[in-house]
């Protein structure tokens, strides 16, 4: 089994977390999603829905590391516990992806310097002003560079997540997938209509 | 305020239940959002995400009833005390809305005879066995009967939302929200790619 963890905090967005899990959770045979937190327990989001997870002692090995973002992140782009926290969680991840201001953090913590990266398009100026390092590209559904795969705003991380399914299961496989979901997949991450 | 209830059961669909309610937690001023079960405590999901609940004791009043799908309405459909209280919230609602297989559970309980009802294309034939006194409509992304609203599988709950949105606070509304989740929003309820 792969291990998908997804890394949580308060006041994440819940869409941006559960809608890619929800593509991920459509291969059982292969992934195991685990949801993680510094203190463990439950942690709020954008919904009201509180969701329970694990806390982050040791750093766990990800196959795929999974960080969402949301209004949570306003505080934790100044939380040099979280940042470090998050930068050794990278490093023992075989793939990174990250949604809407999930990609704040990343470039916060430095974990994506030099690489191509996107982001939600309606807080565009706060997110590139976490780092100027990271070579952020504004026009795309979503962004591959190496192992790091970053999306646009919330819903934008099911079609990423998808995508991700594609290049590595096949596109017959994401496919399925979507229409399991009875989800019209955006597949070409190149158009982007919230840009 | 407004109260939308979720209605969550073990083994539920993360997304029936999440997107929708991604779209109501846009209206910050006029909805809140709480998630109910029949023990309350932690409600497993298809992702493996456990989402905290409040007990339901006693049948709370709801404003919107939202009902998600998911393999648990297996067994559910054959869970009377279940059931009856489904039946209760129903009767406390002002509105229903049902996602995927929760139609199903709706039509099983009794609450939706006679009116016009859609679901998840893919378990049509176990869902339209649940009841024939259900007009079920086959093609369709969402179906409006009344104070009662169903969606087809998983991600067009998430249209049938805006929709609902868009009757009750007009289409610029709901179209602001589909943009700000960055949601490619199929606004027209009969067209059905999946039927």
């Amino acid at each position: 089994m792969k291990l998908v963890n997804v890394l949580l905090f308060d006041n994440f967005t819940t869409l941006d977390a559960l809608g890619p899990a929800e593509v991920f959770s459509r291969l059982k045979d292969i992934y195991e999603i685990k949801y993680f937190s510094m203190d463990g327990g439950s942690v709020s989001s954008s919904t009201g829905a509180r969701v329970d997870t694990i806390k982050i002692d040791p750093i766990p090995i990800s196959d795929i590391l999974l960080i969402p973002g949301g209004f949570g992140t306003r505080q934790l782009v100044n939380d040099s516990n979280f940042l470090k926290t998050l930068s050794s969680l990278v490093t023992k991840s075989e793939y990174v992806l990250s949604v809407c201001t999930g990609s704040a953090l990343l470039a916060k913590a430095g974990c994506i310097d030099h690489k191509k990266a996107t982001s939600n398009k309606m807080s565009w100026d706060w997110i590139i002003a976490q780092s100027t390092k990271v070579d952020w590209i504004r026009h795309a559904r979503w962004v591959v560079d190496g192992n790091f795969y970053s999306s646009s705003g919330i819903t934008a991380g099911i079609d990423m997540a998808l995508g991700f399914v594609a290049d590595k299961h096949g596109y017959e496989t994401a496919k399925t997938i979507s229409k399991s979901l009875e989800y019209i997949w955006q597949e070409n991450k190149e158009i982007d209509p919230f840009a």
